[in-house]
């Protein structure tokens, strides 16, 4: 057999039994989907219920109480049968009309994706583009709102944790830019609920949207809002365009603990199992974790001469982007980790793509995960034909580790 | 908290949460239980059958042939609800009557318990001992059945791989040593099957037993014994005491596809998906992966400069056993990596307790597992206080993997 190289591995018929075997116990490290714990996975598997029973107005409690304390909010956070991208569509559609114009800042592909699903309905997009692999200046956002004296901006949009980039803005800082302007704070926090501290309450964010295939350990399926009061007022005048995002609807049948439409059962039955684990491990200890898995990381990668696509200041505890060496494209990379070292690691997007790989570090994944898969890079990169020590980037890792105790 | 050691260790807090998230994520590298595969793990929740009806005789007769396959063997292979112990019982009170001699091979804890069944049996037991850490000296069996003029001797007992050495013999220099004489060979090979080569009828094996929960990826529960045609001519005039384990009775039965009593269905539904698994890698790699991983555990320990129980020429594929370095007993070591790094590793048995520790690396590992746990046994040497190198244990170890492609 030949390699898709031109080139015929030597370890292929090494990896072809493995890759039958082994397929179950690969190192996922994407941004997501994330590793699924087994215990959520025997908690898909239960038997379906009437949706309208119940047994359903007690699973959507105890789910409804575990979110918001994910959240930290008050608010009743509404759960839909979605991708993430889903929640983010309910965020426009519910809270700004056509016509009316919204600030989104932007620091990558999915600071973009809003800006796009926003233009899709009609909204006026104005956009502050921030270098990728960088934060929000949010001196920016408050000179733009200072300046806008008929408070003509409806909302600001931000992405909390940059998942094509591994950047983490700053919301309290956006917040303070936003000052007494009245518009709307809208945040996508699809990679970092649960990976990272954000407190909706405290820190007074109108809509945060999440998904189920992050921090949360369960499978994609589940896209979350959460809506403040002052964003519910502004819900009730909204003209858009929606049926099934419709979040008045959506907030009137959680009143009886419903939801308008059927919901995705085994994801809930799921996220029942998965709050259990994050609330036994405790958030704050949660967010110690993956900042521990973030910094060997980062520590590995620098110590094996590898650049960093964010600084440190701004990365993120969910995912590290790291750029592929001098000859050595990113996506080969990636196809080496695959095949030899059953090691799933991310690819860059659009202009990132075969620049960069992104290293997942987030959801289930315990610090000696991150070891194996530092171990494993550094085989890929010899590989690769890129000259490393082994064993001295799983040290730099290894070290942050002892150090933080 | 103050730790049991009497001082408080610094990461207890880390792990409090930390444990209660990754129970299911241990590194469990014992000699057994091993880690069991998902889809095995999903094909023990299997419905119940009729242990006499036809599901069961098409289920009997699939695993059947897969056991066969394993065991390199036309005999047909029974298989009893029990530990591997129970198969070990079966091979002596369906061959060996009363008052009748057997010569015991025993390189450690695993020959000693076949030498004291035995015994409570009321046969004549007589034992030669090799230093534990070393190999049976097949010369010694020859020049003890030479002297055996009246072929008193009616089997010469030893264990493929002694699970509380790490060491395997060489179970063709023992057929050798037997020669002509008509004593039958009865082979434990509880800790071997599947992940050391053994060939049943090739290698002229009288009686061959294993177990479940070792490189059969499946959970304890299931015993399984080979019979040569030589041997059930010998367990047709056998007068010891038995019920449960009577072969000649689960050999009528399995002419129709039937157990003489109820059988253990989740491990035989379990065992019927590791068969698939082990058949799809195939036998000789996955051979070939032990002994990788064998040689990647001794390289990096090696590295670290402890020492190993066994010595190159006889080590196990399935688990390798290491002294604990001065000053730092084995117990506290394991202690350490279970509780701070989530790493599973065995102890010395009864004279080798507090000595050795053991890593199992057989059954459902790949090699990147085996990296892990050496990184892990680094940072437990140096919060034990031993000064080694961080990372160069893992460098061994992925040098002698890049080596063997």
């Amino acid at each position: 057999m030949v390699g898709v190289w031109g080139y015929q591995p030597r370890w292929i018929t090494f990896l072809e039994g493995r890759n039958k075997v082994f397929q179950e116990k690969q190192y996922l490290h994407l941004p997501g989907p994330t590793p699924v714990p087994p215990r959520v996975l025997r908690a898909l598997s239960e038997p379906m219920i009437n949706h309208r029973g119940p047994e359903f107005k007690e699973l959507f409690e105890e789910i409804t109480v575990g979110v918001q304390k994910t959240f930290k909010t008050q608010n009743k956070v509404l759960i839909f049968p979605a991708a993430g991208t889903g929640g983010m569509e309910a965020a426009i559609v519910n809270f700004i009309s056509p016509g009316e114009k919204v600030l989104v800042a932007s620091i990558g592909v999915f600071g973009n994706r809003f800006a796009e699903i926003a233009g899709r309905f009609g909204v006026q997009v104005e956009k502050i583009e921030f270098e990728w692999g960088t934060a929000i200046g949010a001196e920016q956002i408050a000179t733009r709102l200072q300046a806008d004296r008929d408070k003509e901006i409806k909302a600001v949009i931000v992405t909390h944790n940059e998942t094509s980039t591994g950047v983490t803005n700053d919301l309290v800082a956006v917040r303070q830019a936003i000052g007494n302007h009245p518009s709307l704070l809208i945040v996508d926090a699809v990679s970092s609920m649960g990976a990272v501290d954000l407190r909706t309450d405290e820190w007074d964010l109108d809509v945060v949207v999440t998904g189920a295939q992050k921090a949360y350990m369960i499978p994609p399926g589940l896209a979350f809002v959460s809506v403040s009061a002052r964003a519910w007022e502004v819900a009730a005048k909204c003209t858009n365009y929606k049926y099934y995002w419709d979040l008045v609807s959506a907030q009137k049948y959680s009143e009886k603990s419903q939801t308008p439409y059927t919901p995705a059962l085994p994801q809930l039955t799921g996220l029942r199992e998965s709050l259990k684990m994050i609330h036994a491990e405790g958030l704050e200890q949660t967010f110690r974790r993956h900042a521990l898995m973030r910094d060997m990381t980062r520590a590995a990668m620098r110590a094996l001469g590898l650049s960093l696509l964010a600084p440190d200041e701004v990365a993120s505890p969910a995912l590290t982007a790291v750029f592929a060496p001098e000859g050595l494209e990113a996506n080969r990379l990636r196809k080496i980790a695959r095949e030899k070292y059953n090691v799933i690691l991310a690819g860059g997007q659009q202009k990132l793509d075969n620049r960069i790989f992104r290293v997942g570090h987030l959801g289930w994944v315990q610090p000696l995960d991150i070891i194996a898969v530092v171990a494993a890079i550094e085989m890929v990169l010899l590989d690769g034909g890129y000259q490393i020590e082994l064993g001295s980037g799983v040290r730099a890792a290894q070290k942050v580790w002892l150090d933080r105790g």
